[in-house]
């Protein structure tokens, strides 16, 4: 992975829609999706196969998958549950999928309803069953670097997850700071961890920018070797564990992070913040992200589109 | 310097205020301050002798200064324009000033009406006579990361115009990224540049969020051995360049950034996040930072107090 290139997984989709009050209908998130795309996103991670009983807001991803214009290279990750979220997928002609567990035991409890060590032995066959299909797969672990309920997390357990996820069969691992309570410092400590054990290019980064301190510690990610990033248009999501708060990092403030280090992520910051600004709309507000306000103080966009 | 240490800049009650289109008596400036130090700040820019016909907001800054009950080891710059603003200050019993120019021709043009050169010529004499009366001395340059006219400012000019500050007989220049233009990179490239020709102690970072990179640049900088930070109490003073963009690094998020790398501010996180709440509430709003959004979301005040 060249030094000047970085890869932005976008999940305001998925991630971003499903932490929002407000549902969209398939139409608003096909479009949502395509706006992506057209703004330089390749990596977009379109929806969840999870019960709609639990999410209601992502009720219909197969309808959003199919509703989808098919684009050279375009990778659309969908998130599953279990064996039948996978078995759904799969139906919707889906080609990667995530899994997700903790590094925390009260969070996996809280989320799962189980331990790590059951979400592991719960997810092994449905990535089994995944690659025997040709399938990506990624595996998110929550709370890297603090936990809603434990606070501090110790970074031998996000070592042990990630490495037993690899294990596994993913392809690759994001490492979720779930409630934004890491720092440059706390970050480059568990990325050199990590290192020890696990390739750093198999390692994603998805920070929340509930503290301020998401952009610096991507940079610092990125001093590490880190080369991959989840960001959200807009900062889709917010925080569940902190109403009010900031989650997401914004996709727009990683593309002008990176464009001013002279990184490449093929996005269009342009593009991006009108995709900000369009689905802040539908959702009844303005972006949260700095860059989206910073851009649009200083090209306004027509009086129609406000 | 302590690897350990950093020493926040707190200019809420000056460049934070002075930006707020509400003007606040003088009663509340000295509670602002008097807040503060109960937080842990040591230095406070506590206002500035500039005629208020043209900054309302700082009218009465004497006043301000007498109120303020002494404390050991407090200091309390003030920003001064001329040898008449410099002339007040001292009758104030001030006993550090603050003089400002840029690094873009444009910029000082519109802000001072006259050259960098001609506006360092203006300043030497006001600089020499502080000296003489034993006054500390700072240089704000502007501008040091882009202009708002000229976009991209070089290096260079950031170099010449803080040697020659220097070499006039400021004690410290402040870097200010006036429209929050950088990048990580381009602060470490700065940094490096200046080091050259000027010892990285007398430099301070004055970062704005405008661009959500605030937090990434004080850690750049903070890499590059930078010990000194500018910020402003729940981000008071906006952007006047892009009005509804963010300005000020908030003191918050910076006492967040250090105090979760292990490195003492001497500020309690608390405190400041509960002077953000107050002085926001003076203005009529919420505290536009991350952390104190963060903060207030996990600990709830007293009713009367919201």
């Amino acid at each position: 992975m060249s030094k000047h290139h970085v890869t932005l997984v976008e999940v305001g989709p998925r991630d971003g829609l499903q932490n929002e009050s407000r549902s969209l209908p398939v139409g608003l998130r096909v479009e949502l999706v395509e706006r992506l795309v057209a703004a330089g996103l390749s990596v977009i991670e379109a929806g969840s196969f999870v019960s709609p009983k639990w999410v209601p807001q992502m009720a219909g991803t197969a309808e959003v998958l199919a509703g989808i214009a098919p684009a050279p290279g375009l990778r659309l990750p969908v998130l599953v549950p279990n064996r039948q979220g996978l078995q759904a997928a799969m139906d919707a002609g889906v080609r990667e999928i995530a899994v997700f567990t903790a590094a925390s035991e009260t969070f996996a409890f809280k989320n799962l309803n189980c331990s790590i060590g059951d979400s592991l032995v719960r997810f092994a066959p449905v990535i089994d069953e995944a690659r025997l299909a040709g399938l990506r797969v990624r595996g998110y672990v929550s709370c890297v670097l603090g936990c809603p309920y434990e606070g501090s997390v110790a970074p031998e357990r996000v070592v042990d997850v990630s490495a037993s996820l690899l294990k596994l069969g993913c392809d690759e691992i994001s490492l979720g700071d779930t409630i934004g309570a890491g720092t440059p410092d706390t970050t480059r400590r568990l990325i050199r961890e990590l290192a020890r054990e696990v390739p750093v290019e198999r390692l994603a980064g998805h920070f929340h920018d509930t503290w301020g301190m998401a952009a610096a510690n991507v940079y610092a990610a990125w001093l590490e070797g880190m080369r991959t990033f989840d960001c959200s248009v807009g900062g889709l999501g917010g925080c569940p564990y902190a109403p009010g708060a900031t989650g997401n990092v914004a996709t727009e403030d990683l593309v002008h992070l990176f464009d001013g280090m002279g990184i490449t992520t093929g996005v269009s910051l342009a593009a991006v913040v009108e995709t900000a600004h369009w689905i802040s709309r539908q959702l009844g507000r303005q972006p949260a992200s700095r860059a989206a306000r910073a851009w649009l103080a200083r090209h306004p966009l027509p009086v129609e589109a406000r």
